[in-house]
């Protein structure tokens, strides 16, 4: 099969909603997305960085919810985010073994955006997720630095790219190429259009268990190309943003929802895959600073969930899928070929 | 009031269980605990090590259960220990902007012990606990180091201080100096005695609310000492250990009922204030190269829980008093004294 | 000791608020409550009815939430009120035994109200809570009937008795004759003044703990009284209003602080004891049937939930006192007396 | 399209596990299933009942776990269930407005067997699960009796019919007839076989998003049926059950993956599908009476979760679609015909 005939195939438009203009998280007016990749020898990770609204988001939070889909991962931030609700920096994705290192650039960035943190105020919850990438990244070498964060942010842009790039470097994704992938609707309601935005960091799956389209690819590329059948170490990050007005409780319905997004590309959540989703709306920001005892909130009507869910599912299922069709082929630690999904399908 | 008079009040025996030979968390076989205190001008923090248990903790981990009493806190490891029921680690305590270096630290730890991680197994997941210790604390320093969490690591023994010490260096508990807090207790089933230990980290509550022995001793401090009334931005960390065969759901309703033990001192688990429970136990311990398809474990009989859930009260609510008993006096990062229980109580 | 006294002693005005003018869950506008007491031979039971709200509650729904202190319990209604955050129905409060009566009652009643329940829209999720009298009542009897439920709803008013009445009168609480206690608390945010109120239905404890006042009574009533020590089969219900605009996430909160309030009276949260709270606001009423995509509501900041907790574990903790101030004593199943609170006293 | 060819199609053997001898939830040694349908004019609803295990459930527990996937639901027992971790009585699947009754039947069933109960003992916590029948079903006349129930469980076999049967008479599935659906897996460890067995409630889903084994049959399907599009008043309950060896925490993990077996089958989660689903495992039962300090379990090892989450999608997967392979066209209460699966597929 043809990579031009499975992306004619792929790509016909959705037939609900309109896609936003760069198919892109950062189609929700405010966020930007940066990359660092770091590739060096058998080293192949990176960061990837999103900064989920414009001005300080310390000072004005963002209504924000998790949703622990498999908890084999060690994401920081969810409990706070549990508790109280808000997202108060950028999300930092990287590779398992530099979470310390992603949680240490925020509270350093964060300091020095907000003199008043650790002095006049308490402290700062930085959002940092992760996957291992262990199979194609020297996970050892510890080669995430601070400098590497600080790149990822200096990079922050409306366009960015997807596939093996940034913390998507070293991931792999149902024995393919896998790394980050990003898609967006748009939806109108009472004549207003909003937008929801998704980006994965894709680590996860079998090869036998893809299925593309209602089409079980996976088991046709298994006859064709080598996979070596691991046990699961992988994971999935699922960022959801939108610009409607949705409430906590909303939000974590909505997270909740990104996991059948991913299990329609054919997983089964795995033992080993830690599979989280954080949800965030760019509406109804927070003061961290409160001027009044009370504020007035604007929340969607709870029977307009259904929209709102059959756009998370198809927006974090394209996402998952363009993870794949963005990124290359590529060797993994131990010289073995990681092929990307479009290699993979020339060989059919 | 003397404080003599004071220590023989609080230091009656409690009457339904012996306390353990130290009354500290390490008489429960097996488990160590080092400081190491970072004082330099207006840096007063430090860090405190958990070893929970003898041999290689990451190979045969602990069944384990944490709970969240209030989820303003940036603890890490929460996910996979909810989704598996595992300790892996040593448990690390420390400022909450030192959370990621601490992480970091416990990386490579691990990785050095164990040369599979991140090979031919996955990755580890580093439980690393805080409390904001501002008030006394330039916290904005980032004074804590990779190098003082392995000094900390380097003075473990089975006999440590309490009080100001380690992570508990800057910390306050009730508008006066708190700290590290520890206690235990020891209680025979079927002729087989076992132990239940606590350790705290305390830094939360307001002076006026502070009940010691059913005496609502803050109320009279509060009229001889000036504790200037904040808005809590303090927490409290438990970690609750024991060597009864208590299986992962039995240990998260341990965990659930530290905090009554925490709040019979007076406090109402303030917005603010960020409180965890971590609870572990050191029988039956989980393999991670498991080697048969399934393990046999011993489960104490729920009609028991009652005994432990009494004698986990207890025993927090003397690591809480006990964090206050053991700090000194000392100035804040404004100047102001911080005082001592025993200081308070001298001027009675 | 006098009981005068002792009342005296402990009805010594909240230094922080001032009590509603009932002193009663239903000084929170709207809401009304009505007993009907069960009383034949062994059997001794009955139910109470809260009615949380002026007009329809189904088509104008209430804020709430549900906090599980300890889920040995059998409560009904608690997975769709943690899923959309709403009460749509009173809330029964009866015998364990009697849960699917309630819930027939509850059904019956709201069918009648709402027409188009079962045919233009879905079903509905009836409150029913519940503590089992069986220490007192011949439980085994199956004595509450739908109509028993039908007359407590028309004994609904703004005053109602408290001790052992309605859902209450077969309840024991540390071993002496417990059932309804309720109390209030008004307070001021910008010049405005809301009420919070909390009514609980108490069958919980051992005697040895209960303390009141800071006052470790249980055990001195121990000394005068036989008080058979058996394993807890109690719970404890508690129902908190208010009608401040909180949101379902701070009403959660609030939730789960009447574990505080519960546990000042002495109790450690027993294995055998349900202990369930449910929190909700008259504030942002929840349209139905929503005619437009998005409504407002007005929510209080979060900084100011700490006067919300204090509020919370004063009002609950005066609730508890309030069931044992009120009761009587009787004899319990097998004919031995349940004392009540002021009889015990009058031993000393 | 033939449904004989439709049916070759899908009753391919699965490649990685054998089916049951009856390919039923009956499978699992010890589970019996007894039905009773309630068919009269327009009512048309049921009753069916799951015998769990052999022998006396409540004396003898079986460990359990329940999870929801959309909380939409009126389900019973879930609170306790997740405390304690144990099934202490067969459970009652029903239509929404008949969980009280149930409730009730289960009450009277548990007290003729258990004469401790309310007396020496505590009481007892029944699990009624349901979804709401009303648009084939004149749900409002409460047609479900205790008497009903009692049928049902007279009816307790090792076969059992599938289908508009029993609680599943009036259900509607992806807008055809639905109703109850089952499967089983045979699974060796170490040279031991272990049955797995799913039996579903459907009652869920709109014809668009229909999929059967990777095909969009449903979008086929619309375009030659009339389905009203409606909002969904939905649910399906998942019933679990195996013989594996798999303590509490494990069988929570597999009640979550039941919900890619579902959306397998096409759906989103919608916002008004209640769908809750119930684990339980026959090994390692847990006695009400304990007579030592500590039991021994078995438990399988983490690492062959896999198998088992993957046998979880496969068996509840196959008990939706067969709950549709296995229904009659029927009439709504409209008067409009419901088609079955097949009745549809001779359509196209």
């Amino acid at each position: 099969m043809g990579w031009q005939d499975f992306q004619d195939d792929y790509n016909q438009p959705d037939t609900r909603w309109h896609k936003g203009p760069l198919n892109l998280l950062t189609d929700v007016p405010g966020i930007t997305v940066g990359h660092q990749t770091v590739r060096l020898g058998k080293v192949q990770t990176g960061v990837t960085v999103i900064q989920p609204a414009t001005g300080n988001v310390f000072r004005e939070k963002l209504p924000a919810a998790m949703y622990v889909i498999n908890g084999f991962g060690k994401s920081t931030g969810f409990m706070q985010v549990e508790e109280l609700g808000t997202l108060e920096t950028p999300i930092v994705l990287t590779n398992t073994l530099a979470v310390g290192t992603a949680y240490q650039a925020l509270v350093r960035r964060l300091l020095a955006e907000n003199p008043e943190i650790g002095i006049s105020t308490g402290t700062v919850n930085p959002i940092v997720m992760e996957c291992n990438d262990g199979q194609i990244n020297a996970i050892r070498t510890l080669s995430v630095t601070e400098e590497t964060i600080q790149q990822a942010f200096a990079a922050c842009t409306e366009t960015f790219a997807e596939g093996a790039v940034g913390a998507g470097t070293g991931m792999c994704c149902y024995d393919l190429k896998g790394g980050i992938g990003s898609a967006s609707r748009q939806i109108t309601f009472d004549g207003q259009t909003f937008t929801m935005g998704a980006l994965v960091l894709s680590n996860f799956g079998s090869l036998e268990d893809l299925v593309i389209n209602h089409r079980a690819i996976g088991k046709e590329l298994k006859k064709v190309i080598q996979a070596e059948k691991k046990v699961e170490k992988g994971s999935i990050i699922t960022i959801l943003a939108t610009d409607l007005p949705l409430d906590v409780r909303q939000l974590k319905r909505l997270a909740k929802r990104t996991s059948v997004g991913i299990t329609r590309t054919g997983s089964f959540i795995g033992n080993g895959s830690g599979e989280v989703s954080f949800a965030f709306s760019t509406a109804n920001r927070v003061a961290h600073f409160a001027e009044s005892a009370w504020s007035m909130r604007t929340v969607l009507a709870e029977n307009l969930m259904d929209d709102c869910f059959r756009m998370t599912v198809s927006v974090v299922e394209e996402a998952v899928v363009s993870s794949l069709m963005h990124a290359q082929s590529t060797c993994d630690i131990h010289g073995k070929t990681v092929y990307s999904l479009s290699d993979a399908l020339a060989r059919l």
